[in-house]
Formats: structure tokens, sequence, C-alpha cells
């Protein structure tokens, strides 16, 4: 079954974490989860500002070469008639605090996330104004069990 | 910081959930949550035998043509100095029931699977023999918040 279009919505809104697959210039996945936030009408993720190896931005090298990448979010559950999933397909961009003011989306994308993320109050959002990822969602699916 | 080796090896026998990452043939990455065992040295994840519609099947077509794929383990958490993932980069191949007697690990992935997820007890292994992703792990990266 599919999930139905206000679920979907409440879940985007609502669910805290998500996965991020790339695609490297090589042709190869890479994964991680993130944290997201809607706003403008567009998903938007922080990016560490100041990773400490360069393994960690392969999600900006990748997006920045194929901006193709898919987003899921999904629930686990042992009881196999409650599982779930979202899976999007997305056009990624990277938005870097010196290109903010161009990006009408930016201040609110900060906002949204500070909102859906109370963490924020304790823990810096990184590089504040942080790097951020946009996603331009394409498409759509869903699935749950019943 | 990164997970023991220790720690990685428990987390593969014990979480019951990873996301698989695949790549198209036209190099779009498409994502899917999987129950997984190990068994042989290899990653094992059952495949509905019966899809409601091709779509279902794409992880398949990918890995045919791209047996590079990506596997992720994490664990949400609203505590963020509680989050860990472990990512593996994998070579995928598909092992459908016919050929099962050719693969030395397909038993002992099966009784694997159905040894780590009681639900089999009353759902069946579709297909039963199923088929069966085989993933041979290439390169272990992980992470934890401390």
């Amino acid at each position: 079954m599919k999930l139905g279009e206000d679920e979907i919505e409440a879940r985007l809104d609502a669910w805290p974490v998500a996965r991020l697959a790339t695609v490297s210039p090589e042709g190869r996945p890479h994964q991680v989860p993130i944290v997201f936030a809607r706003a403008g009408g567009e998903l938007w993720s922080p990016v560490d500002g100041k990773p400490k190896s360069g393994r960690e931005l392969a999600r900006i090298r990748n997006v920045a070469e194929k901006p193709e990448v898919s987003l899921l979010l999904d629930e686990y559950s042992e009881d196999w008639s409650r599982l779930w999933w979202i899976r999007i397909d997305a056009s990624a961009r990277v938005v870097r605090p010196d290109l903010a003011e161009r990006e009408s989306g930016f201040m609110a994308a900060r906002k949204a996330l500070r909102s859906k993320y109370p963490q924020y109050a304790k823990i810096p959002l990184s590089g504040d104004p942080p790097t951020l990822l946009a996603f331009r969602v394409l498409r759509i699916e869903s699935w749950r069990s019943r």
C-alpha cells in the first residue's frame, strides 16, 4: 500500500532522520544519515562546516558532479505489519554561507531546522551560518505494510 | 570517533535493519530498507520473490549492471551524543533459488535469516527458497558521536 498524501506531508515535517544516497564521480553509491527540514517548498540539510577529514565531504563532492540523490525515510519495527518507507528522488545543490544572501530559502531553512530540532539550542549549527544542502523533490514513492 | 572492531561485529549480527543504496544503469541512486544476516563471511538479504510491480525489482536490475552498493546501519536518537553509523561498501550479487545449490552460502544464509528474525516463523521467506542478495564487504567505515 502507498501512504496518503497527507501522511507523507506529515512525516516529511515530523520525521527526524533520513538517509541520503549520493553517487560518486566513479559511480559508487554513498550513504549518510541526515537531519532535514522543509522550507520554501524544498528539503534542507545542514552539512558540517569543518570536517575532520576530506572523506566527510563526500556528499558535497558527489552532489557537485551528480545532483541526483535519493532520500529515504523509514521506520523499522519488530512488528512487520507496521513498516513503512518514503523514498524521494531529488536534485541537490550545495548552498554555501557566502552564497546565502542570494538564496531566498536559506534563512527560512535555518529557521525551520532550529524549529524542528531543539538540539540546535545547545549544539550550534556548524559553521553558523552553515553550509546547507537543498533538495528539490522530483518524485516521491511510498509504501506501508498495511 | 570510530566504532571498535568488536562493536561493529556485534552490530552487524544484531542490528535488524540496514538501508541499501544501489545505482541505476542511468546513474541514479536508489534506496530501500532491508533486513539482513551474516553467513559464510558475507551479508545476505532476502528479496521479494513475487513483486507487485516491476519497480520493486529495481535493486535487482541495478545490481546486475552495477554490483557496487552501499549498506548503512545507523541509529537515530534525540540525544545527539548517542548517534552512530556503520557504512559498508560492498559488491552485491543476486542468488536465485535455481542457482542455490551452486552457492555454498545459500543454506547457511537462509538459516541465519530465520535465526535472526523470529518473524519468519509466521511470515514465509518469500519464494522460499527465496531469491537472496549476497553482499561481499569491501570496506567498512564507522562513526559515533562519542
